[in-house]
């Protein structure tokens, strides 16, 4: 592969949970919704998957449908939504899951996901579908991929008393690293390979 | 089943071609997105499924943020989708469809499905996907399942000059007729049960 720099990189496993990149890759102004809709569009083109963004969900009120123009929207408001953000399929897998960044830099908190987000993703690892969130500290530069079923047990502490984020460690151990990278920013289906095939 | 007029019905096989529905599933004045949202609640409700429908793409270009109220968006427009309007999971598979009414008698416009959704749909079958289209007469009420495959053959064939709608009768044939009921309005996932398991 051809690296901005020419040089090669040390290709570490994905599940590496020490992360370190080279400067090439920093993440400085790229959201993480940008890295994944970039990505998502790579395995789109290099025909690897099918994973889409869901549009925002947006309540419409009232429209106006000028003559010979396109209608438009003159009063709308933002719908929370009720599934997560992104979804679709991966040789021949449903593909579920949620995005989500903090500046944070010592634990996850988890007011940052909504509880009928929660829930949809129960009833999606009850149909045997893969379903995970992409966590990114931003201040840090690191992103991993945290399996729903481990989510799972954090929120339900949670909502028993227990502690309202996930601490950075935790993450490190429970979840896998996912690398930045040039041509497929965050190749988080690499991690689904080595956990699902 | 208790159905409103306390009778049992025939409960026929769902792929009976010639439909028959006793007047109190009667569809008048409800829209075939407004069936489907009812039949997708269901299936959730009962932990069958998780099928949603996408939210409408809207460009968002102007929105106020008024002081200590929620955020108005002011200006947005409506984006043609780029996939279908609903995808989810069943049974550990991955499911994916358009909707599409037409008020024709003798034939299915293809005009209905617009290419980057087909497009979208060939992506899913290399995916292994569960791919189709519900297709409702709504002059003859009548609703059917149609397998993506069939759709593609009849879209390459308009590509390549030929006829620009499906004729009722090879509905009638390629596809598999779903009755309207009424606990579940359209129940297409025993079409699935029946083809795929």
């Amino acid at each position: 592969m051809n690296y901005p720099n020419g040089k090669k990189t040390n290709n570490k496993p994905v599940t590496n949970r020490k992360p370190k990149q080279t400067p090439n890759f920093s993440n400085r102004g790229m959201t993480l919704e940008e890295d994944i809709n970039q990505s998502n569009q790579a395995y789109l083109s290099s025909g690897r998957a099918v994973i889409h963004k869901k549009p925002t969900p947006v309540q419409i009120v009232n429209v106006d449908y000028p003559k010979r123009s396109a209608a438009v929207i003159k009063e709308a408001y933002f719908k929370q939504a009720s599934t997560t953000d992104y979804n679709g399929i991966y040789r021949g897998k449903y593909i579920d899951f949620e995005a989500k960044e903090t500046r944070n830099k010592t634990s996850f908190p988890l007011a940052n996901i909504h509880e009928h987000q929660v829930e949809h993703m129960k009833k999606v690892c009850e149909q045997d579908g893969v379903c995970f969130a992409i966590l990114r500290f931003s201040k840090l530069e690191e992103t991993y991929f945290f399996p729903a079923k481990k989510l799972f047990q954090h929120w339900d502490r949670q909502n028993n008393g227990g502690r309202k984020s996930i601490p950075y460690q935790t993450i490190q151990q429970e979840g896998h690293f996912i690398p930045l990278q040039y041509h497929i920013r965050i190749d988080y289906l690499s991690i689904i390979d080595e956990m699902y095939f």
